[in-house]
């Protein structure tokens, strides 16, 4: 009934072109012979964006940081200057529908003069990652890319699952009874954002370990691939926070604006 | 190096003046000596927000449910009516600088035609928590108190921490080296939020736990009481989202409205 969570140590720095499940399986095998990798039926491998990116060779170099950022983003959603003059924070939709600051982009733990983009296709990398897992483990896991992102309302990052495979990425106990025997009525967990998180607890930030593996959440791994992290991912037209707020009254005040003026000349 | 997790069960229903520290203690006895509980220095010990309002009394009739949530609400966020016409979800901001649907008022797993209020002050429930736990066992343990919260852009609850004693519930990773010797630049890790999150894995919505045990996080668990959980709340004067897009919208349409009507007119 417990869930383990241990760090995959000594995956060491991953580079384009890198092999990453293998990388991954060699650093929990202690002999030779990766199919006696320490991966087991229902365990799940949470693994940083990060690693994923730097494996797919998604790098390029700082200076193209703010045309990178433009690049990356399908929707302004809101933007501050930094009160101390180091520049301008901005919060968009990229092309996975995540909203996040600098659109994911990442310049922490790269090479000096490279900055990172997110994986191009993150449920599809977990997807990979899996059927290798399987191949050479027999092992059924599921598979997360985790990666940082603050939140509205609350200080601090804390790690969600932008990508996964053969994990339930969103428990529907909707009409399960509860405790009492009455329905429950609105509770959808979104357990990958919860496992993600977990995981970063053994990952950390600055010690450069790329995987993390839980154990004891079996009921949440699938036969089947599944919809992936993508599910997760609220569309933006139903969103109550798709807009920042000084950004919505801004154009809130410019549409009354011209319609106050209209029916003021018209008086 | 890793983290476990264990549900702590048995703790049964919690009913209005029951001691919870010691219905969890006995919970993870197997003796009748509360000092031999299975809690050791760096346990940090998650408690669900359902629990702390059931012994604190926080439960009121249903019938008052919506005067209850006015009551609660400190600050209207946003709000929207279903479309199946099944009534309005209301996201304010409470009085504990949370911003949640309903105001966090609770009507799952409370007895029939029953509702909850949140604890009154969850840092000083999770102080008084923690004080009996080290009474009693003599360790120093971390206590937490956890409730579920949809998210902006995000599908589905996850588990936040809402209350905390003794634990480092920011992690401020800046200034530190990240894996490549540069500083880390923008990088505060929400602990709590994370470790909330990891406890929600065992204890499910439907099941009852009152509360999980999580081993291995040491390196948060503190001396003092700290901050608390209420660190974690962004205030709104400096949240991007303090306020709903449509409702921001709306407000600087009418502004904007007013504004322009005068100008139209003295032209």
């Amino acid at each position: 009934m417990s869930i383990n969570i241990r760090p995959v140590t000594g995956v060491g720095e991953v580079v384009p072109g890198d092999d990453l499940a293998h990388l991954i399986l060699a650093a929990l095998t202690p002999f030779e012979d990766e199919s006696t990798a320490a991966l087991a039926d229902g365990d799940i491998v949470v693994v940083t964006s990060k690693a994923v990116s730097k494996a797919e060779g998604r790098i390029l170099r700082a200076a193209d940081r703010e045309e990178a950022i433009s690049r990356q983003t399908v929707r302004a959603v809101a933007s501050r200057q930094h009160s101390d003059g180091s520049g301008t924070t901005r919060i968009v939709e990229n092309h996975l529908g995540l909203v996040m600051a600098a659109a994911g982009v990442d310049a922490s733990n790269t090479a000096e003069g490279t900055i990172l983009l997110l994986p191009q296709d993150p449920d599809a990398s977990a997807r990979n990652l899996r059927a290798e897992f399987r191949r050479v483990t027999r092992a059924n896991v599921g598979v997360i890319i985790a990666d940082s992102a603050g939140r509205a309302w609350r200080e601090g990052v804390t790690d969600m699952a932008i990508g996964a495979a053969g994990v339930m990425v969103l428990d529907d106990m909707r009409g399960r009874p509860d405790a009492g025997g009455r329905k429950l009525s609105a509770t959808v967990v979104a357990v990958a954002d919860e496992l993600a998180a977990a995981s970063e607890l053994v990952r950390g930030k600055a010690d450069g370990v790329a995987a993390a593996v839980i154990s004891g959440a079996e009921k949440w791994v699938m036969q089947q691939d599944g919809p992936g992290a993508r599910a997760i991912v609220r569309p933006s037209e139903t969103d109550m926070f798709r807009r920042g707020s000084a950004e919505a009254h801004a154009d809130g005040y410019a549409a009354g604006y011209a319609a106050g003026y209209a029916a003021g000349r018209v008086r």
